[in-house]
């Protein structure tokens, strides 16, 4: 499976995509950020984050969207602006139908490293020995697209089939409607 | 002019239309609420209110929209989704080109009642009052957009006078670029 992962912000929306499956090795697709300008109007920049994710959905048609999860309590300073940049994310994926998950920072580092407490150097470290990296891509934001995509495939997978398994019991022996 | 307010949420998402100019007489042109199912992810809820702002856009052509401006500070179990609410509404008038003014509840309450800590009540009543209505609209949300919406016919002719002399100011005397 291919997943775009999106780090939502503002002024740097990372982006990364990946391609993999569970107990497979994962290859890095692409990996950048999504820049706007601090000195433009709040809506320019949105428009700005939502063209430019569209883009890299159009180009790496990726099969699921990963974002972080962003919470109340996090930085003050940028968290409205990062709660709107998420949002932007969010319409842009089930605009086109694409599933959606979103991942707390806790979650990815305790997918990639193992410890949802890990720091970011000991995050970066995992990312580039998962993806088999030459280095860790800059800034921090595109990096970190790149370990909310890992965490997708590998938690992604496995709640795929939980939520098959789910949908399975809760499934009526006779169809109860056709929507 | 005429304005559409937007008052953001993900549950209930105020939008009131008015026409109207600075020293004369507000029409209410059209309120009401984008509602979303709080059992539905988020990010189809978020498309919800994309689509219904679409619409409203669609259907009542503004000249401009008027956004309430969310703080961190504000109720925090709700804050995330309406910052992300707040995004959509920025986009969807951005895209077309609209212009786009964000007002603070205080800026609001102390455009309709001349006192930015005026309650509820106090704000619902000058609404009604200003637009010659028999009665508030319901829910708060749908009331809240039009007070959005007055504030903007009144604030706005006088900010874009402000505008256009500052503008005007900075004009250097022989054009320095054509973008």
């Amino acid at each position: 499976m291919r997943v775009l992962g999106i780090d939502p912000g503002l002024t740097r929306c990372g982006v990364g995509v990946v391609d993999g499956s569970v107990g497979r090795p994962l290859t890095m697709v692409d990996v950048g950020v999504i820049r706007t300008s601090a000195s433009l109007p709040i809506a320019e920049r949105l428009v700005t984050i939502e063209r430019g994710l569209d883009a890299w959905i159009e180009e790496h048609r990726p099969d699921a969207v990963a974002v972080e999860r962003v919470f109340a309590r996090s930085d003050s300073s940028t968290i409205m602006g990062t709660a709107q940049a998420s949002g932007i994310a969010l319409v842009v994926a089930a605009r086109r139908g694409l599933p959606i998950a979103l991942h707390t920072p806790s979650e990815v580092k305790a997918a990639v490293s193992g410890n949802g407490r890990a720091d970011k150097a000991q995050v970066g470290a995992m990312v580039v020995r998962i993806l088999r990296l030459t280095e860790l891509p800059k800034p921090a934001d595109a990096a970190d697209a790149l370990a909310l995509a890992i965490t997708h495939v590998w938690r992604g997978g496995a709640q795929s089939r939980i939520d098959a398994a789910v949908a399975a019991t809760r499934r009526p022996p006779t169809p109860m409607r056709t929507r």
